[in-house]
């Protein structure tokens, strides 16, 4: 799989900034492969990147248009048919990770073959996994996990890659979602496989390695999150985590997408976390939290992580805005 | 989806009696359904039904043919075919549990299309689910749940469910696995549907309910087994049980299919079912311990069970060989 840049973010009818997480992520961690955005009518998302035809992104040197936006259906809309259509005749590919396929579109499938494009439905894993095994791999991993969905798992993840190779260790980032395919340009959609072979395919994604590499494995959902905590499990036995780090928003006033389910406090969360993944790797620690502050008031943020460090005796930082020194410090 | 009965038993060529034990299964708990088997040259399974050929089989009233055999590769043997192609023409439906589809032979689903038929892939949910929302559902549900795989939940649950109709209860057996939705004809495979959306399968599957009614939802798998975790912890949210059943085979020594991890103690394995639980019920209860004691010595049973009824203050019970009366009695 090769994921052809510099790609057009395609944002659809986004209701909110959320909801084009998907795109923001790539902006984030690949600015330079993104040169500008479609919005349709009543999209709230804004990229601050060029609004742009599918004839101006041609003309731009755009190669993939990346549809980067999750509704909560998760699927393709029709009202978006035509234009990604135009996008194939004008000679880009296209890229999803939503629940239904680009290539299950019949405009799109045929539209692709008669232009020579490529559909990548990076949602829809095409590899053939085993069941988990369970069985203790070399090499050393860090997990992700969270108190909610969406709250900064894969940001953490990629900002501990980037400091880990900065030092000149060996790491990799391991992508288990859309974002992060899109952005390390392979993985596995971890909560698309088929549920007997969650642990099976993040077993396979981070397979046996040198004694001092470090695998860091996005993480996904939340032991707490209703409708998600099974992969959250299986991702956990499958990754065997050496080290953990828990990922939080503090703003936050419910589960997402479940206005009736509270956000757990970060102590009850590392426990149950530190007891699944217990299971496959006996001497699991947490290393580290990471704050997502975005949502926080500059004067909030200093003493809420000095109450933080006291309590766990662990360092405490948003990754996206100090960097992930000082957790990579205390592996 | 409704498949509609009764069946004749397709045992192929089943090397041994555990091969037939889908087959086994469905004979146990729907005797009425089942009115004959096929067994071709070689087969060493028998279910002591009178053999028969397709034509008898229609002539004895069968509607669907079940294959009921798992070979080592869980696939349609070429040399099916032609027996199946036949029981098409001849006006009954096929379903299998395999991992290849019937749907996938191309004379099988010529022969469907042109008589008429059906074919029941049931190892392929064809349904869309939602993802679960985690709402609290009317009626009440008891799920099983067990230390290990393989050690009796289906069992079970139909026991459960049998005494609670011989006792005038409102109550359904909800099949999650492939023998379970023969039995039931209906359900849902839950290990073999996309991981997102496990939660919602369930919650699909164990609708709201008259407020006396009781849905008994098969369990899979183990929070303990490194392979199935994820399917067990989604499973138990989108139950959202009222009742557990905690099952257990008391002679195995590590979990099926993972020499290197143990069973867990009862204890451990009880408290951490509701633990997870109690995320979407948090009036979770255990009401039951339902024990596999086909491995015990039988002087070893009732002092076995006397010690765990001393240890928990639930019931212990066989309910293949005891019924499940006194499980139901403490609901």
């Amino acid at each position: 799989m090769e994921i052809s840049q510099p790609y057009l973010m395609f944002l659809g009818e986004a209701p909110d900034q959320l909801a084009a997480k998907t795109a923001r992520g790539v902006l984030d961690w690949r600015p330079d492969a993104c040169v500008g955005q479609m919005r349709l009518p009543g999209c709230q998302a804004d990229l601050g990147l060029p609004d742009m035809t599918m004839s101006e992104a041609k003309a731009a040197g755009v190669n993939t248009v990346i549809v980067g936006v999750a509704n909560r259906g998760g699927v393709i809309s029709d009202s978006w048919t035509a234009l990604l259509e135009e996008a194939l005749e004008l000679g880009m590919n296209l890229a999803a990770g939503l629940h239904n396929r680009l290539a299950d579109v019949p405009a799109l499938a045929t539209a692709a073959e008669r232009h020579g494009r490529q559909l990548f439905d990076v949602r829809h894993p095409t590899a053939t996994f085993a069941v988990g095994n369970g069985k203790k791999r070399s090499g050393k991993r860090l997990l992700t996990v969270g108190t909610d969905c969406s709250i900064g798992k894969m940001y953490t993840s990629l900002a501990i890659e980037k400091e880990m190779r900065a030092r000149g260790m060996s790491a990799d980032f391991r992508a288990t979602g859309q974002t992060g395919i899109f952005i390390a340009g392979r993985g596995v959609s971890v909560d698309a496989v088929v549920a007997d072979f969650i642990a099976g395919c993040v077993e396979w994604l981070a397979p046996d390695n040198d004694a001092d590499h470090w695998d860091v494995i996005e993480g996904q959902g939340s032991l707490f999150h209703a409708s998600f905590a099974g992969v959250s499990t299986g991702l956990l036995h499958g990754a065997q985590p050496d080290a953990l780090v828990l990922c939080h928003e503090p703003s936050r006033s419910h589960m997402r997408g479940l206005p009736d389910y509270g956000v757990p406090a970060i102590d009850v969360c590392m426990e149950a976390n530190l007891a699944v993944a217990r299971l496959t790797n006996p001497a699991v620690r947490f290393v580290g939290i990471a704050i997502n502050s975005s949502q926080m008031a500059p004067d909030d943020v200093a003493p809420y992580y000095q109450s933080l460090e006291e309590q766990f005796g662990l360092p405490v930082v948003d990754p996206f805005k100090d960097g992930a020194g000082r957790i990579v410090d205390n592996l």
